[in-house]
């Protein structure tokens, strides 16, 4: 596996690779890699001929006050994993690679898709993802990028992204990862203490209620109140935690919606911070995992 | 030569023209060809084994009181210049092909360089422009795509995107076609009545004028002020011309310079209206045609 730093070196390195009669895969990441990215990169391999993981801390999609600078990094335990889990090439630049000086262009997905969920607190957030996204798909040419479906509303937008474009990436979302005791994997529950790690269990518990909720047969449940009613119980009854969000939505629009009309699906996504750390979850109700 | 007016008839036909170890040029355009348009194709042929003409009039560069709706169109005659001037494909497709149901995603080149000269009464036009030559850029494909440096502007916003954006595609900008009098070729031509015509013939007047003048040995010839003078004098001696603007500018950021310093080039642009038709025209001093 090759570490690169530059374009240009990732170009000669994909061109060694006889990248043009081979398929290739992109697992775009921030690095610090957990194991789901690490099933992101063996499902890339699956798919491709060539799989690059791209790991790059991107400065445009923190806001003023988030952890850009205190964002974990680890390159060499990162390089290990990327190899354990497949990849032939870890794309691994300077901000100044990526951002030329004076570059000022942005990718925007414009409308409420991007302003809800983790929008609203997140004000610049998605802007720079799909500046990065579309950036790196234009670096790396894959066919396919790989997604995990933990990040639900980075999926529907960078989704939309690539239909209203046509860029011509397949976009691959895959299932949550979790640790045995079912939290979420994310590079961020290293900031977590073990009192809030144990708290912050109530998210995925939460969810998982409001699934045996929905799958019952209550007369209301398909309601969408209810439902968050029953996953807000779940994690209000924690004294660390501190609720942005618990939403049931759409699962493509991400509109608010009243019920899940039989048949459809639905996204519960929850965002709930433990002292200054920010964890998101979430679940399809009737459906296969994926959005 | 092929229309087509379908993505997927597009692509199908790349590969049938086995894209894939062949290069190839697009040629951007809304149609209506002239000779400019001609001279791009043309050039796209030197330098490229096969070119596509997208012609397409996009509605999301012109602002709401802009000439959109009666545009010039004339599809046959197109597909006659297209393919004698070189052209393997054109692709003509209606705006719902490009424009999904629901699309909203923005590609914008932020700043000062899309608000300055033709941006200060156009102010989302370079937002379409950046758009949809990003999105045709994903469509086609292509590895050289040409533009025409009559609109100067436009070239230094597109190359600012792809340098932005890092799109794996070089831009190259080719000279500005004229008619015999002296007229730069522009579809809207048509619009001008005979006694605009003759007036609108101050455009290139003034900026040769210009060009003469900063060749010439007086103490002031390299000063803005005084080659912007020597335009303007030109064109408001033609009763029925509206100046919009007369800029010598910074040929790579556009930015308003005092002098052109020894050795260094400018770039002389001018937008004056006749009736409801607005005429651009530009010159580079200091050196050869192109931005």
């Amino acid at each position: 596996m090759k570490l690169v730093t530059t374009i240009a070196q990732l170009r000669q390195e994909l061109k060694a690779l006889g990248r043009k009669d081979k398929t290739l895969g992109l697992v775009p990441t921030m690095g610090y890699l957990h194991e789901g990215h690490r099933s992101l990169i063996r499902k890339a391999k699956e798919q491709n001929d060539l799989v690059v993981v791209s790991d790059f801390v991107n400065p445009t999609q923190f806001g003023p006050n988030e952890d850009y600078d205190k964002y974990p990094r680890d390159i060499d335990r990162d390089c290990k994993a990327a190899e354990e889990a497949g990849a032939d090439i870890v794309f691994h630049p300077d901000a100044s690679e990526i951002y030329v000086p004076g570059a000022s262009t942005e990718v925007e997905v414009k409308g409420e898709t991007t302003h809800k969920l983790c929008g609203a607190s997140r004000p610049i957030h998605f802007k720079g993802v799909t500046t990065i996204v579309c950036t790196l798909f234009h670096i790396v040419q894959p066919d396919r990028a790989y997604f995990g479906q933990k990040d639900a509303q980075q999926v529907v937008v960078v989704k939309k992204m690539v239909r209203d474009l046509h860029i011509p990436v397949k976009i691959v979302p895959c299932p949550i990862v979790r640790e045995a005791d079912g939290l979420a994997k994310s590079s961020r529950n290293i900031y977590l203490t073990p009192e809030q790690h144990q708290q912050a269990l109530s998210l995925s518990r939460g969810l998982q209620k409001a699934r045996d909720f929905f799958a019952g047969s209550t007369a209301d449940h398909t309601s969408a109140e209810k439902l968050k009613k029953v996953i807000r119980q779940e994690i209000s009854a924690q004294p660390l935690s501190d609720i942005e969000y618990v939403e049931v939505v759409d699962t493509d629009t991400l509109d608010k919606i009243e019920k899940i009309e039989p048949g459809k699906r639905a996204l519960a996504a929850v965002a709930v911070r433990f002292g200054s750390t920010r964890l998101i979850d979430n679940t399809i109700l009737g459906g296969k995992e994926n959005v």
